[in-house]
């Protein structure tokens, strides 16, 4: 039947990828696929793979979104080396006020203070004494926060997810490109201890071919939807349907597989299932009637990429269940997952040495509790090596945020390219709208474009950058 | 650009659904899925949603195939009532031997004995003493026993998969019809104590609706590749690309959502990643380049159902990993996970006793475990209540192929339904030729075809039968 049935569709597919097929460099290797528009690249516009800028001694800094996350960074920064907090930026004088409070404890100089109105950021971004502005506000006012910002001449690390549109994520590249200016999102996931110390195991071969990755964000957000200014966050999820934060899942398995360093997604397939949790919440909680919720009560995404290894992604805010990012990664020697615990699979032949010895491990079990510790320790990664003794120097600010302002200090300091470029961004953030095309239609696979436009396999795996 | 998108691709999808359109009974709620012709149902010929046959006293049972399931089988119908073995069928004379020598242990009278043909199952078939035709043989054999036994007026309990393409499926579902005898699929995976206890907790609403279902099939078989006969399970996977082996994830993913008692699968989209394990093996355990090797390293299947609930489902035979069959249940009010362990995070109110009553527990940490404990005793399923008396009488054996056979004589000889029908054979077998379809367009979503033909909704919620 099924051969019958091939002769019956292939033509309807291909009159598809004729639609949809795209003005520039269509992919007709996938027939069928929903295909999404690609703005060519501006004449002797320059990509980004690998940019660096000169290093900076300070890095001097302008904070904007001092709500949940913002006053955090404003006490890490006052941790580390030759970073500087010169202004500060809300809508709430009292919370810039408060931020301000953080820099007088520290001893260091009050940062200039902007707030009072939508535009008050404008004045911070336009200062001339700024080498990087830090948005930490809400999802919709990311995009025209860092788009002004390079404008400006300014580097700008963006909370997750940078952008929810493909056009906003391609402005992004456009002026990110145009400007030569850093556009960093802030993935904190990617720092964490076990996935950090899986990632070197990896890169040192430990669990051969990485086959499959997984990721994602299940956390119930009862708890949370009455704290985002003006109800964003719940607005966004009632009009939008689709993976809408992606990035803590997708960072860590885009790295561990070398995303635009020498692999690429091709397309994506995703499903959801019908909103109850957060409807029957905004009735008990709120007596709101919502009979169009659009997020879905979890959301599941399959990608393929071009060396045939695949990814999930899970999206889950509603669900009444313990938290999890989901993070598991497959190879052919061995398998590590962090959820429920952290546990770890390898091979005999992967062990330095082999906790029974008379036998060939073949990862058909878990590693003893002692022997997975000391893979762990005999496997950290670099960056927690260096920051325990940072750590030791400042006080036990070893946390995922802490490391990843550091590292983001740490690299424009030395002029090496940051751990995350604005492809990394993209790709991470772009799973939030492809994945809501997939949905519209019933599933359908959608293309994940090269947001490199081109230049996904020059550099040779992913590394972090380090002075030599 | 999403709206762009859509005018420019929902008119080919359209067309996809016309060329697809069947004859009869088309589903256009979903444009754009390919859909697999559905035979209409003969004149005269009725449904089997909730069939059952005249009590049988003793069930007259011919055993194919003694190779690595059969003979246990032989063993535990000498422990259930009613149940007498008649006949046993082999390629290999001294394995029927063997399997007859069980009878004897058990000072039963010998079996007849069958063997050294391809078709002496056919003279098995053919006798007129027989009930019930049991076949434990290779995938490839499957059908054409199932379907010569049930024209031969014997019902079938058959291993699993029970088929692996389209046509077989309907061919089962159309002699079931029409000769009035039960096709069972031997799934033993939804007898187990973890899975029958959760669908217990949920059919009593302690789950809330149940939202997601996942499932699967995670088992490195290097240990087992050669002893298949014939090596008939490694050229199967060496010649078909799919969810192969789906029916231990189905079965109970598909009872505890009522699948054709209420709820129905709509459509599915699979991938899978590149196989790089099992060519390894092949390479270095036999000396064999395989360079089109079809089966994935592994697979991923989304099902979205009528009621917008979603089934995931996992293949993989060849990564290096512990097994699993990644039993996961979220429903609005608790969630239950089995792998790596056996877990359970449930509201506050759905606790008999709050063991933290000044909290009201909202499911974001697992019970702790006495709690756990006490609440697989309380939920603990009726048929394990009733098996653990049997098993004081008959000595030990409680396990989940033990309860399976034990349910299959029972409603058999009590003349009630058994606990999996035609349909639910041909559900979660289905799964094997539509992922394989979706896989080969690039994960194009396919409709899941209505196996009762317009009779999914005739029954409230799965049940087990019981005597009054």
């Amino acid at each position: 039947m099924a051969k019958k049935l091939m002769f019956i569709i292939v033509l309807p597919l291909l009159v598809v990828a004729t639609f949809g097929c795209r003005p520039s460099g269509s992919n007709d290797a996938f027939p069928g696929l929903i295909k999404t528009e690609v703005p060519p690249r501006a004449e002797g516009q320059e990509h980004m793979v690998g940019f660096f800028v000169p290093a900076l001694d300070t890095v001097r800094i302008g904070v904007i979104g001092l709500g949940m996350r913002g006053p955090d960074a404003v006490d890490r920064f006052c941790y580390i080396p030759g970073a500087k907090v010169v202004a500060l930026c809300d809508l709430h004088q009292e919370r810039v006020e408060k931020a301000n409070e953080i820099l007088t404890r520290h001893e260091l100089p009050k940062a200039a203070e902007y707030y009072g109105s939508d535009d008050a950021w404008r004045e911070l971004v336009e200062r001339d004494d700024l080498d990087l502005i830090y948005i930490a506000t809400n999802w919709q006012t990311h995009v025209p926060m860092a788009l002004y910002a390079m404008e400006q001449g300014k580097h700008v690390a963006v909370e997750v997810p940078a952008a929810h549109s493909l056009e906003d994520i391609w402005a992004l590249i456009d002026t990110s490109e145009r400007t030569r200016k850093h556009c960093m999102m802030l993935e904190n996931c990617v720092y964490d201890f076990f996935e950090l110390t899986v990632l070197n195991m990896a890169q040192k071969g430990l669990l051969g071919d990485i086959v499959y990755a997984e990721g994602g964000y299940i956390h119930q957000l009862e708890d949370f939807w009455n704290a985002y200014e003006g109800d964003w966050r719940m607005a966004f999820n009632k009009t939008h349907r689709g993976d809408i934060y992606p990035t803590h899942g997708m960072g860590p398995a885009c790295q561990i597989l070398n995303i635009h360093r020498g692999d690429k997604m091709n397309y994506l397939v995703s499903m959801d299932a019908t909103p109850k949790s957060i409807p029957e919440w905004l009735k008990a909680n709120r007596g709101e009637e919502v009979s169009d919720f659009q997020n879905g009560q979890h959301t599941l995404t399959l990608i393929r990429t071009e060396l045939g290894r695949t990814i999930e992604m899970h999206h889950d805010v509603a669900t009444p269940r313990p938290y999890s990012r989901q993070y598991n990664i497959a190879g052919t020697k061995g398998y590590a997952s962090k959820y429920p615990m952290p546990l770890l699979a390898l091979k005999g032949e992967s062990l330095s040495s082999n906790p029974i010895p008379d036998q060939n491990l073949v990862a058909h079990s878990w590693l003893p509790k002692g022997v997975q510790e000391a893979m762990m320790q005999e496997y950290k990664h670099p960056i927690h090596q260096e920051l325990e003794e940072v750590a030791k120097e400042i006080g036990g600010h070893g946390g995922m945020d802490f490391i990843m302002d550091y590292r983001l200090i740490y690299c424009l300091r030395h002029g090496l390219p940051l751990d995350m470029d604005v492809y990394d961004m993209a790709e991470w953030s772009a799973i939030s709208p492809l994945s809501a095309i997939s949905l519209e239609h019933n599933s359908a696979p959608v293309e994940v474009p090269d947001f490199t436009r081109g230049y996904w396999n020059i550099k040779e795996g992913y590394r972090h950058a380090f002075v030599e």
